[in-house]
Parts: structure tokens; C-alpha cells; sequence
């Protein structure tokens, strides 16, 4: 490894109004501008490492606040300290007390410890010269394990027993790596199906996604149950009986209400049921998953740590895992909740989207099938076909397949030209559009 | 009501340096500097209203960018309209879709939402000439219930049922306002057993607060089980087998760890055992209470929602409910919580010490009082006796009891030269010092 001590800590506020369009439109988030908290870590040598935390417009300000928190406990550290201790790195951001105090393990500081983990991941795997997914697949069991914390996880799952679950699969890992090189990993499309499209668009995006080869598409639900049924109806006009249809309801309904909604679209054989309810509520989804068997709840994009995901899987109110890169606290975060779905056998199927999931997730899942989870089955990656045009080595997807990335690092680094016209609020982009209204 | 329109939101951040003498000190945060986000709301006539959300020091001023954040959903309402939807209101705080993603409902951006909401209720109470609590009790049912958000609750508390339950309270509520007027509300102090403090002074702190009057008291415990039954041994001598000693982990415990730690704490006859494990861990709570039953587990003051309150109740993980005035989004929140926690037959103890958060909770344990659970039984309200004469009108005890409030709004209003001294980083207070070190 080429190491390095990182010098200082560059923080962006990147904004892209996607609002303008309503692509991103679901029952709870009507109008998002897709945006990022963007870290650039500078070293003592040519190195950078790029990471950053995905959010959907006003408040970035504050996430930008919360890394400039943050960053005093990476500066001055170098790489190759931090890559001997990784467990301990991660504890020292997210066991500052005093920043503890605001969160703890969630919400904007944690989205911003995200970020930062991230980037140093990032710079690890360009110092190794491996994209991120190759740096961790190489790890053996015990240095995989060093990278997480497992405070409040030991109930379930110790140490110990997480190096046993590793070393059992270190036998077909050559052998997944090469498949999975060739073949590419599976996705399914969120493109269909956002609230705010016509039924003409919706239609025609249905056409547009089974020509390109998708197996697998999502639609969003939750405004009203009349509108879903009529939609979905429509949609399964399109795709016909053979593809798999999923539904997001983005957390719109109580408990009761999720129930006998589910129910009702259970007509159009769902695939999984998507945040149901609010994604704190552990019993609620355990109750939701029970009374709507065998149709599968899917959840995740909103829940913040691993003592969440525990309880989700302890509680049986998921059966599709969908972690978030930047929710979760970095890599390090997202290598537990890996460890906690296989330890449950839940398949993990990242959430994507938005800007900078698509190129975080894929490194993700490559991971589980490779070194965790041994397994493909019921494993997609969620794409959404745009803004990937930002980055200097975007995702590539291959008739409804994630080309397993190569390029050195965690494929999140944005062009400087998109950083500098999309830049809040004195992008080119933004001039004279002033903030958007609520 | 005085009406009036808000016609400004100013933030201060103050910080005060409560590290420099370890005060507060326990085995999660070993150098708190009590710190607030503070708001002023101008408004059109010659009313303010005062709120504030408690931190501990550094990154209070991502608090303040969060406020600003919300600020414009608050900036030029009325305050009658305001009044007449409360839950409304509230809402369009909690509901704003592009901070929600920074949430949803919890950490900073919630956090922020508190400051603001209580800065609301104590205009409105201001208006109406009447301290907060005797605002909320002079509601009907009907308008207590219209304040709160229903949202994520309905599974175990209806709007009906939650009207049921203050009608039922009705007849008597004169009656206890008399009489919690006359007597006090009953508190316990935190100020004896700090882990930063010397035996000798754990000593001397034990007999001061006994000549108080002071029947009921907290340790903190968690750094080490040798030094907790050391120093619970020391305590015990002190304070007699007759008075009450609870016990405050903060956090630092695996599940199975404090099952085994309480039970060997048990020997001191706990009142109750708070923050075993991560507030997060619900089904934790709920494993830990089962087994150290008949124990009592409290916890909440890092609960930071009422989805989380609610299956706390559910699991039976909870038997002392701290609720935390600053945590929660406000009043409107801690009303939905007062009401689960009478609906689960929960005593509520509310978390204070900090700053500020004595003067916020001796209003909520009065609404419960009068108002909602209407029962004093195992109810006392945390003290600790310092930073109160920075308020205009601090918290008054008596022979170990709140003195109501009898001054109109939430008496949370510092003074003017508290707020120049400990303005960070600016202040007299801070000058020379610099940003504490991590």
C-alpha cells in the first residue's frame, strides 16, 4: 500500500434540481433535488480520496456543518494507521461524545460520519491500486472483522462467530469473484414508476425498461390505494405475468393501514413491499410481514445503524435487506449489517438511486455474494438511470446487469466540472433559480 | 390570546465550559460542556417567545445551521394560526420532505425542530399570560389531542381513544392542580454521583443532598462493575437502606453484559437501571427487563421519537419512561408520548439535568399530572443543581421538590447577560480558551 497522511479535509455542497422533472416523485418525498455533501480528502502525495452523503436538497448546508465537525479526527492521521485499526478509526467518529450527544449513530451526523468513512475507504483502495469491493474480498476473515464495531451487536452475532460465517465461505470465493467479473450483478429499475409521471410516461418507460432488457422494475404507491391499483393494473399491462414487480409505499401508511393495502395489491403478485411504515418501527413492520405472508417486506433505505437492522432480523419484519451506503455509517457500518443479513440469511438488495448510490452499492453487493453471503439468489441492485454522467468512472449496466467495477477506489468521485457547475448556490446551475421553495 | 405574528427567528449558540470541573461526567460522556441552540422569535407586538434544544458542546453549531434550516416554516405565521393547528403546524416542521430525508424524525435536524416548537409554546403561552403546563391543562380533551401527530401511533393509540383517556382524567383535574400547586412535584437529584468525582467527594455530595431532603438518588455506573459496587457500597453507607438509589449506565452495556451487571448490582436495591445498552435496542430493553425483573429498566432520554416510545411500551422494555423535553420534537411530541405512556400505565420521569431541561420538565410532569396519567405514584422529576441562574425564572426546589411555575411561558427565557458571556465562540467565557479539545 502507498501511504499517506491526509492533510486536510475539502467539503462540497453539490445540489442538481432534479425537482424540475419530479423524477425521484413518491408519496413522501414529492419534489426532490438530488445532492450531496462531498468530501475530498487531500494527502502528502498524489492520492485523493472521494467520498460523500446523499441527500435530497435543502438542509445539505447542515450535513457540510456536520463533516466540518467531523473532520478534526480524520485530518492528520495517516492511511496506513488508520487501515492497521479500522475498527478503532470508526469508533473515534462516531464515539466523539460530545458529537455522540446528536445523534447517537444517526441522522445528519451520521450521514455525515458516512461521508468521511467513505472517502477514507476510498483512498484506501486507490493506495491498494483495487476497486473498493477487491480491497475487501482480499481481506481474510480476521481482517474483515477488524473493520467493524460490534457494539450492541453481540447479542446475535460475536466476533467469533462472524470470522466462523466468513471462513466458511473462503473456499468458493476465487471461484464468485470470477463469475460474478464476468456476468455482471443483477438490478432491477426504479425508472417506471415514480408518482409524479403521467400514465403515458409511465407506460412508455415500462417499454422502454423490458427493451433494455429489465427483469425486474419497481413502482412507486402510497398517495392514494385507488390511484396504486389503477397504476399497477396498467403496469402489469406492460410487463406482463413473468416480471417481477415491486412497490414502494416510502413510509406512508400505519400499521393497520399497510396491512390491508398490502393485501389488496397482493392481486398483482409484488415481488416485496417496500418501507411500509415508518422505518423506526421494528414491531410494526414484524406485524406487517406476519399478517401479509408469504408477500415479502422490504425495508431499510431509512434505517440508521446496525442495532436496527438487528432488531429488524431479530423481530422478522424484513425479508429484503436494504441498506443504504451513505444512512449507515460508511463501509465499516455496512460490513456488520452484511454480516447480520447473512447471520439471518435476509438477502441484501442495496437502495439506489438518487446520485452516487448506484456507484457506492455495487462495490456492496459484489462484496456479499463474494466474501459474506455466498449468494445471488433473490439478490438485485436497485438502479435509476441518471445523473451518473457527474462521475469520472460512472456504473455501467449491461442488458439489466451492474458491470462489476475496476477502476481503483469507490467509483464516487464526481467530474470538476459538475462539482463547479452544480456547486450551491453559486453553480452555474443554480444562478438566478435561487433556492428552491418549499 | 394577544395574537401576534413571527416576524423573526434569531439563534445563538451558548456554551457553557461545565468540562472544566467534570460535573456531568458519566461512562458514555466523560467532558459534557453544556451547551443550548438557542431561538428568539420576534414577533409584531412586544411578545418573544424562548426555546432552546440542550447539547454538549461541540457541533452545537450544526444545531444552529439546522434551525436556520427551519426557520422560514416558522417566520411570519401567526401565532393564532398557529394555535388553531397545532398538529398542522407541527407537521409542516416534521413533514418538510427535503430535511425529513435528513431525519426522519430524529438526531440534528429533530433536535432543531424542538428548539423552535418549544420556542412556539412558550409564545403561545406567553399570550395567554399562563406558565405552559397550565396552558395544556386548561385544554379540553379535544384541543390537547388536536397538537398531536397521530402519525405511526395509531396501532396501539387512536385519536378516540386518546380523547377517551383526558375525558376520563376530567373530573379530578382541579383537584390535583390544587393540590401539586401546594405541594410540589417530587424530584430526585443527579448530583451525587458523577464517575469524574473523587470517593471523598461522592461522600460529601451524599450528605449535603441528605440535608436537603433529598429521599431519592442517582449514581452513574458502567465504567467499571468493580468501581460501581465500590463506590453503590459507599453510597448505600451514606444514604441509608430507607432512601432511594437509582442507578445510570448511559449506554455502555452489550444485552447480555447488563443482564449480568444488574443482577449483581441488584444487591443495592436499584429503584431502577437506566440506559442499559444502545436506546436504540428495543427488543435489548425488552430482553434486559424480562431478565432482571422485578428491576426496573428506564430509559428515553435519547428515545428521539414517539414511534420509538411506543415500542419501548410494546416490548415491555421500558418501565420508567425519561422522556427528554429537547429530544423529542417538542411539545407537541411529548404530549404523544405522555399519552402512550398513560396508555401502557408507564410512570414518565423525564431526563433533565444539562441546562434548561429542569425548567422545560417540571411543566410536562405537571400536564401529566393534572391532565393525562393523573397519578404521582412513582413519579419524581431529575435535578441537578446547576446553571439555573442563567434563566430569567429558573426552577425553584423545595425540601426535594419542584415548586410549580407560576410565571407565563415555558420559563426556559435566559438572562441577556448569560447569553453575552457564554456566546461561543465569542463570549467572555470562551475568550483565550479556544475550541475545547477533543
Amino acid at each position: 500500500m502507498r501511504d499517506c497522511e491526509i492533510t486536510a479535509v475539502e467539503v462540497r455542497d453539490v445540489r442538481f434540481p432534479t425537482s424540475r422533472n419530479l423524477a425521484g416523485s413518491d408519496a413522501m418525498n414529492e419534489a426532490p433535488d438530488y445532492s450531496a455533501a462531498y468530501v475530498i480528502l487531500e494527502t502528502d502525495n498524489d492520492l485523493r480520496g472521494y467520498g460523500m452523503t446523499f441527500t435530497i436538497g435543502r438542509g445539505t448546508e447542515i450535513v457540510v456543518a456536520a463533516i466540518h465537525a467531523l473532520a478534526p479526527i480524520v485530518k492528520g492521521r495517516r492511511l496506513g494507521d488508520i487501515a492497521a485499526d479500522q475498527r478503532g478509526f470508526w469508533r473515534s467518529l462516531t464515539g466523539d461524545s460530545h458529537l455522540r450527544w446528536l445523534g447517537p449513530e444517526k441522522g445528519i451526523v451520521h450521514l455525515a460520519t458516512a461521508a468521511l468513512v467513505n472517502a477514507v475507504w476510498d483512498l484506501w483502495a486507490r493506495a491498494e491500486g483495487k476497486p473498493l469491493w477487491k480491497l475487501v474480498v482480499d481481506m481474510t476473515p480476521e481482517q474483515l472483522v477488524g473493520c467493524i464495531d460490534f457494539r450492541y451487536m453481540t447479542d446475535v452475532l460475536t466476533q467469533e462467530e462472524a470470522v466462523d460465517l466468513l471462513a466458511r465461505g473462503q473456499a468458493g470465493k476465487a471461484a464468485r469473484e470470477a463469475e460474478i467479473s464476468r456476468s455482471g450483478f443483477p438490478a432491477y429499475t426504479t425508472s417506471v414508476g415514480w408518482l409524479g409521471f403521467s400514465d403515458e410516461e409511465v407506460r412508455e418507460r415500462c417499454r422502454v425498461a423490458i427493451a433494455q432488457g429489465w427483469t425486474h422494475l419497481k413502482m412507486k404507491v402510497g398517495a392514494s390505494l385507488e390511484d396504486d391499483v389503477r397504476r399497477a393494473t396498467m403496469i402489469r399491462e406492460e410487463i406482463g405475468a413473468e416480471r417481477f414487480l415491486m412497490m414502494d409505499a416510502n413510509q406512508v401508511w400505519e400499521v393497520a393501514e399497510a396491512v390491508s393495502a398490502i393485501r389488496r395489491l397482493g392481486e398483482f403478485d409484488p415481488w416485496w413491499i417496500e418501507e411500509p411504515t415508518s422505518p423506526d418501527d421494528i414491531l410494526g413492520h414484524a406485524r406487517i410481514a406476519r399478517e401479509v405472508a408469504p408477500i415479502r417486506i422490504a425495508t431499510g433505505e431509512h434505517s440508521h445503524n446496525r442495532t436496527m437492522f438487528k432488531q429488524l432480523m431479530q423481530a422478522g419484519g424484513i425479508q429484503v435487506c436494504q441498506l443504504d451506503s451513505c444512512r449507515l455509517g460508511g463501509v465499516n457500518e455496512v460490513l456488520a449489517v452484511l454480516l447480520l443479513a447473512a447471520r439471518f440469511d435476509v438477502p441484501v438488495c442495496p437502495h439506489a438511486g438518487g446520485i452516487g448510490l448506484s456507484e457506492y452499492v455495487q462495490h456492496l453487493s459484489v462484496i456479499d455474494y463474494v466474501a459474506i453471503s455466498g449468494e445471488l439468489q433473490d439478490r438485485v441492485i436497485e438502479y435509476v438511470d441518471e445523473l451518473h454522467e457527474h462521475f469520472a468512472a460512472p456504473v455501467q449496466i449491461s442488458d439489466g446487469r451492474y458491470v462489476v467495477p475496476e477502476t481503483p477506489g469507490y467509483s464516487i468521485e464526481m467530474l470538476p466540472e459538475s462539482l463547479e457547475e452544480y456547486a450551491f448556490p453559486e453553480g452555474a446551475a443554480w444562478a438566478g433559480a435561487g433556492v428552491p421553495a418549499r
